[in-house]
């Protein structure tokens, strides 16, 4: 059983909705990374702070023709962290069924330390904006992508 | 072992580009899917099939406030659909593998078969737009979300 599941893909640019409304946060360098996530049921705070280092870590970023970086050795680089409950669906018949889903508390929680990890993994890096969408609230998005090369972590 | 893996995501509005330059094209509808798609060792045309019919039929579109309905059921709808590798990575350690795609022959094949069912499912419906990426090219990619409201397909 995997105790999350995380979207990683690449963009240029990225605006995301902040408060259900009209107030949109917006990316600044031209490269960087959407990361969609979803909790499952038994991920703890342990879990959390493990899935952060194995996604910043992983070399997911392409940087050359062959090269690839991880996230957190880079400077100039924005990440958008997005909650993304839909993701931890699992298609039953014709309907998703969420039974592995976390509960909403245990989630609020678990995407805090998520968001606080991150920000703690970049500390240091030069240029970095990170963007984190309101938990329970409506995630409206907008990006751009060369690729958009995306990858699945089921961790 | 899964024979296919699938990103759908809920757009508002998106464009392809469509020949690694600067040709775009865009939806029309202010609603549809993104369908990021790739094919593992192992799939055939008839496993394409049923993959594309279990997609476009599974209750996956919001259409009201507890309202779900299948993509093959909609007029006036886009469906994006991109090819992209990348999700079928694996992750070991910290880089992404790849021993589980299909050879890039047989992944074109599969993916022009996925392109035509899912117009031949959707003959008859009108007004949606269908939009399909170049199998190899730099899938170059912006879209507007009000969600994004991600699913993924283990299928």
């Amino acid at each position: 059983m995997s105790k999350a599941r995380v979207i990683l893909q690449n963009i240029t640019s990225a605006n995301l909705l902040m408060n259900n409304v009209d107030e949109w946060k917006s990316t600044v360098n031209n490269r960087g990374v959407v990361l969609y996530l979803s909790f499952m049921k038994g991920c703890t705070s342990e879990d959390v702070s493990k899935i952060v280092k194995q996604i910043l870590q992983s070399k997911s970023i392409s940087t050359g023709l062959d090269s690839k970086q991880a996230i957190c050795e880079l400077d100039n680089f924005d990440i958008v962290i997005v909650p993304q409950a839909s993701i931890a669906g699992k298609l039953k018949d014709k309907n998703f069924q969420y039974y592995q889903l976390i509960d909403k508390d245990t989630g609020l929680q678990l995407y805090e330390h998520f968001v606080k990890e991150v920000h703690s993994m970049m500390t240091g890096r030069e240029g970095n904006v990170i963007i984190s969408g309101t938990y329970g609230n409506r995630q409206g998005l907008q990006f751009s992508s060369d690729g958009p090369y995306c990858h699945i972590f089921e961790v």
